[in-house]
């Protein structure tokens, strides 16, 4: 008998004695979400007092609730593709997390909860295969006067393998997300350990840092400043706390450096300043810009030489399509050499995006 | 110019520069509240379309708050000693964890913001030590039939000792709780990064299961199965997959086991169950109850060798207190030799009271 297959026996089994689902994974839906058969959603939401109550779904908007027995507002929504969605309810105009539910979304400025449909198998679900393990680790900035933090996963058997060395992906938060966002919405513990047992990736520690770390600074403080601060942290403090702390290969080749929506513009950015330092660059849903270092595309030939990857995934339905269609653009026309990838399905600028983006693009990481 | 000087004159440059206060550590204070030089708190929470708002903060109780200016409900509480207070508002009767605030309390079924007072250096506040590292990591239960979830705390230099074995404490999560709890709120990592860097603490490896894993069963399971469960998943599955994965000390004077309310009952149980394993107990504000190990109480000689230590500590306002006083005396009849801790200050039945028990204990495990 397999392994498997002795482990859906023994789940069958408990689940006959205690009447338990044959769930495959920690953190069951909240009692909130209901995911029928034909992959609509049923939203139930208590609030006795309310005059009105809507409920935000990243696959359906913002969508009127209707109030039932007890107080209890309701709604379908979809059908939609099984994945990981966002939502909040709102009730009179305050937006609130549901109580319920134990998956977050670290946001800065609004706490979403998440749906995690499981009705079909995803590459972000937690498998039989070996399991890396995710740090949250504190660094001292001195150019901040703090203490910052870093989420970091590290591969299957690092531990077990106290002399191996291993490329690094330093991925950034996008806007008022922190740098928990990569694990806790983002999974990508979860689908580099099942992209490596596949024999699809390459076994490497990403790094994820809080990109524009507002939270340190009083709220109002300029956010180019703001970006430039944490340009400066990340190539002189984090990058060698992280190469003087974990096993890292230290040269270029061995580096990638890529992010999420402002976090994807700031990957590029430092990536493109610093081609000594990074081979490796994606942009997942990115704001782009060529101006800070337009050096990069006066002398295509030059970047290309240095670049082993350029990769730019984005939504045809995000609001930032076009300003990356005008970047892929201006490298097409610089000659620089790039991998894109565009979805129509995944509901625009959101996290649906960011892990499709990720599982194409891991795959491409240190080859 | 020693080190933590020039940090404190780096960080005043810094905040000159960019007006920026000289914080000490991620996480800034949330805009909705406001701590006053006299140790009040100012809530601020903004519902235009309310007709009623109130705040729970845990050093207050529930609390109506005014309508002012642009929607925004205003309410100063306090003075309060400086501690981390959960706290959230109530809109209309609905629950709101505060959207602002990046801190936050990871619970079954209610949502709550932490309030971080800075007022006063404190044990669990990031210091200027070397630090320790806390690891997501998730095993295999076949006894569940699914993947559970670990946080784990390694201390300082971990990874640079790969030959190093350390003292394991099992410290369990209580009802409702989350296995990120004694992380996220609890502060375990931070205080044992102060406290092993004072030489007051041993240095030991922290195991955070999820002492009552409802969220993996349909909602009404029964709680003592569950309890059962845990039991079994705790001796059979999470140990053996600690001492696999981590360079542990297996042996019983290199072993304690406690936890938080009905986490320290579980501890207490599991540990009485297991005195073959564990030497160090330790209760923080537990429910009590003898009935699971009568031989413990029957023999006390016979326990009291098996014993290195046998902590207990609860609030005499908390509603468990009777509870606790009435197991120590029976301890203290059967002549097994125990540690006990009472506060006056810590608001009952929570979180301050078990970072302080916390604290007090941690400085007495593994010696």
């Amino acid at each position: 008998m397999n392994k498997n297959k002795a482990k859906l026996l023994a789940s069958a089994a408990l689940a006959l004695c205690f009447n338990l689902p044959a769930v495959a994974q920690w953190g069951a839906p909240s009692p909130s979400t209901v995911v029928n058969p034909d992959n609509t959603v049923t939203f139930n939401f208590r609030a006795p007092n309310a005059k009105d109550v809507k409920v935000n779904a990243q696959f359906a908007g913002t969508k009127d609730m209707q109030k039932g027995e007890n107080g209890v507002w309701s709604v379908t929504l979809g059908p939609t593709a099984p994945d990981i969605y966002p939502y909040c309810f709102v009730v009179d105009g305050v937006q609130v997390a549901d109580p319920q539910c134990p998956e977050w979304f670290p946001n800065e400025t609004f706490k979403n909860s998440l749906l995690d449909m499981r009705t079909a198998p995803l590459i972000h679900e937690v498998r039989d295969v070996p399991h890396g393990s995710v740090d949250y680790v504190d660094y001292y900035s001195d150019l901040m006067g703090l203490y910052g933090r870093l989420v970091i996963y590290t591969p299957p058997h690092y531990d077990q393998n106290p002399n191996k060395k291993y490329p690094v992906f330093y991925l950034i938060s996008g806007t008022t997300d922190t740098e928990e966002v990569y694990f806790k919405v983002g999974k990508v513990n979860f689908i580099l350990d099942n992209l490596i047992a596949e024999g699809a990736a390459k076994e490497m520690i990403v790094v994820l840092p809080y990109g524009n770390p507002s939270l340190y600074f009083p709220k109002g403080t300029n956010t180019f400043q703001m970006g430039d601060i944490f340009s400066k942290t990340l190539i002189n403090e984090i990058m060698p706390f992280v190469e003087k702390n974990y096993r890292t290969i230290n040269e270029k080749d061995s580096r990638a450096i890529g992010g999420f929506s402002r976090g994807g513009n700031q990957g590029l950015a430092n990536g493109l300043a610093n081609l000594d330092k990074f081979s490796y660059l994606c942009s997942y849903s990115s704001f782009t810009s060529p101006q800070s270092s337009p050096e990069v595309y006066a002398n295509g030939a030059d970047t290309n030489s240095k670049i082993k990857l350029f990769w730019l995934g984005v939504g045809t339905d995000d609001f930032l399509y076009q300003n990356a269609k005008e970047y892929m653009d201006l490298l097409d026309k610089s000659g620089i050499k790039n991998t894109k990838e565009f979805t129509t399905d995944k509901h625009g600028h959101t996290w649906m995006n960011a892990r499709y983006f990720l599982d194409k693009s891991l795959r491409l990481l240190f080859k």
